[in-house]
């Protein structure tokens, strides 16, 4: 087991703390699981209060020893109702509480709790300091990238004509978690579920689903309408294998393209562009030009290169982004989209995937997870980027 | 792909009226995806709005032509902004919305554009309406015990020392999938994640996390607390497996006790009593009886079979509840539980798991998942029920 270290926990509290000071916030709870995770190192039940000043708090339902294990924050209190919460912090008048993410009905619970505490929304802050990540976390997500590369060299071993997406999306999931992938990638939303298993082959990568995707897949039924189906592989389509991988709770996103026997010209084209289109942005990122703008660069090369109708989909499922930032979550700031007016910074990780659909054919493209770092990137999954054809 | 019937749609919005007549509602918004699946049949991105009177209007957001293809509602409509919705559902004075899911943010903001509409929360009518299981429901839950079955089947093939707790799962969870799993269980709650892969063995199976449960296993790393480990599986441990299976969205939970070369009494016996709590519960059960009593029976049997320390949990670890209800939700009312002051009815479904917990020995247990009918239930996992020892 790896447990965050203490000073890695003391940098981001005192930042969070920066940002809370700008915010007039007198302290900040958080409840969703993945941001307190992120500020105490534990993932049990738990609800943790970081003050403006003093020692954070983390309040344990349970398991209290877990979370002592896990967590290098001092303060630990036994948590047996709210109540425990309101008898410890005080007396705050305007504090943080994850507005984006817990339900109504919870927040006025806690509201009533507090009385006449203003509650603000603090989750923009925590989003925030989680876009640039630390070299713990970097080397979390190495290791995943690296999972990733054995995952991927592991296909054409596997792959064979007549099986079906979903039988060789649990064989890869399988061998995955056996090097140490936890199986489970992670959203902020109660709507939107990310699944590893996503294999689309031939016109399955045309499907357009509820995700926010240029692609979704047919997936197994109503109930499961997104990623790899019960569709049987077949000779000469092109197979987009978008595998996610989480270790200690840090992703990577990954995309390569694969063939049976021999991948179609065109989509073997549309794949060099994609991978220029990766890139020319990247390259473009460095000069420090804002992510929209980013955006709207690969949307012109695309159409100068003669894919316009197939980038990000086709209408009227074109999406407007090429990457989004990666951590704890699967999604997450920065995204290189319309409207994002900022410049990628040192520390950031993203995504970048940009894809070509075409109705009806089917899919290509590819996916990295990079790493911005100074006046260079680092593409941390490294798995060999041809296409790959088996026989 | 099995679609849900028109009929079983109109069944359910129907009773859905009237539980929204009695609560005064002029219309209830549905957006969490289960229970907008549940009244219109498909997950789509979507926003559901059914009135008191009048046809149900599902806003669509993306992908239409599915939409159309797996719901058999009529009045379906593009859905470009929340002001779509608010453009077609006439003046309805307090309308339904689910405070128990729809985070504070969204719902404030939905509370804008409707004005001075007031909102209540929707959800416990749809809960409550969720609880009995329709014969088109119980089908598709039989279908995913037959695939539980045959996954449980395979656990002798492939068990074998030395294979770590998470090799094992992967390799069941890969083939469930060839038999139609989707891989993923389904809670109310952004908080607890429910996994498929619950293999603990020996000691793994006496560690408590952050799930209320009796027992949560080690998991792979602080940031997946539960489930199985990276624990290599040895000779002569209890091993135990609890792997839920969801088909077409409906979930079966069930667990059966292994072990390699021998099982070491103290288990084999707790297993036995926890096998006699289990089927004199559900005989109690038919006789009418409230959940809460039934829950109190269950202690008792256990506490004069010599138990009492162990059985769902021990001190300070012990749960409150003997059986969940199941369906498109692993865990949903009824719950056979302290204070649940409900009698079963034909119609439920429950997971039962009367479970034995020895601190830093392991676990055993036996659960199901159960139909109550008319003066009778019937267990829809029927995989043998003996402990299963392989050389």
């Amino acid at each position: 087991m790896i447990y965050t270290p203490k000073e890695e926990i003391i940098n981001r509290t005192d930042k969070l703390r920066t940002l809370m000071g700008r915010a007039s916030l007198d302290g900040a709870f958080f409840h969703y699981k993945i941001d307190y995770f992120y500020l105490s190192g534990t993932m049990q039940d738990a609800f943790l209060y970081v003050p403006l000043n003093g020692e954070p708090k983390l309040f344990v339902r349970r398991e209290m020893r877990r979370a002592r294990r896990e967590s290098p924050l001092s303060d630990l209190i036994p948590l047996r109702s709210l109540e425990t919460v309101k008898a410890h912090i005080g007396n705050p008048r305007r504090v943080g509480f994850q507005l984006d993410v817990m339900p109504y009905n919870f927040v006025m619970r806690f509201q009533k709790l507090l009385g006449d505490v203003e509650l603000v929304d603090v989750s923009p802050l925590i989003i925030d300091l989680r876009k640039i990540k630390s070299p713990f976390e970097v080397g979390l997500m190495d290791k995943a990238a690296a999972i990733a590369g054995k995952v991927y060299e592991k296909i054409p071993e596997v792959l064979r004509e007549g099986m079906t997406e979903i039988e060789l999306g649990g064989i890869l999931e399988a061998y995955a978690k056996t090097l140490g992938h936890e199986g489970l990638l992670r959203t902020r939303s109660l709507i939107f579920e990310a699944y590893t298993w996503h294999i689309l082959s031939g016109k399955t990568g045309s499907i357009v689903s509820q995700m926010n995707s240029p692609l979704g897949g047919l997936g197994m039924s109503p109930a499961f309408p997104v990623g790899a189906s019960r569709k049987k592989i077949r000779r000469g389509e092109p197979i987009m294998i978008d595998f996610g991988i989480c270790y200690h709770g840090y992703q990577v996103d990954e995309t390569r393209m694969f063939a049976i026997g021999h991948m179609p010209e065109r989509f073997a084209d549309a794949y060099e562009a994609c991978r220029e289109i990766h890139y020319r942005v990247l390259d473009k990122a460095l000069e420090g030009v804002s992510c929209s703008e980013l955006f709207q660069y690969s949307v012109e090369l695309a159409d100068r290169m003669g894919y316009g109708d197939y980038y990000l989909g086709y209408t009227p499922h074109k999406v407007n982004f090429l990457a989004h930032g990666i951590g704890i979550e699967i999604s997450e700031p920065p995204f290189i989209a319309a409207k994002m007016d900022y410049p990628l910074l040192e520390g950031m990780t993203l995504a970048i995937e940009p894809k070509m659909v075409f109705p009806r054919q089917g899919a290509c493209g590819i996916e990295n997870t990079v790493l911005i770092e100074k006046d260079r990137y680092r593409v941390l999954t490294r798995m060999d980027e041809k296409i790959i054809v088996v026989d």
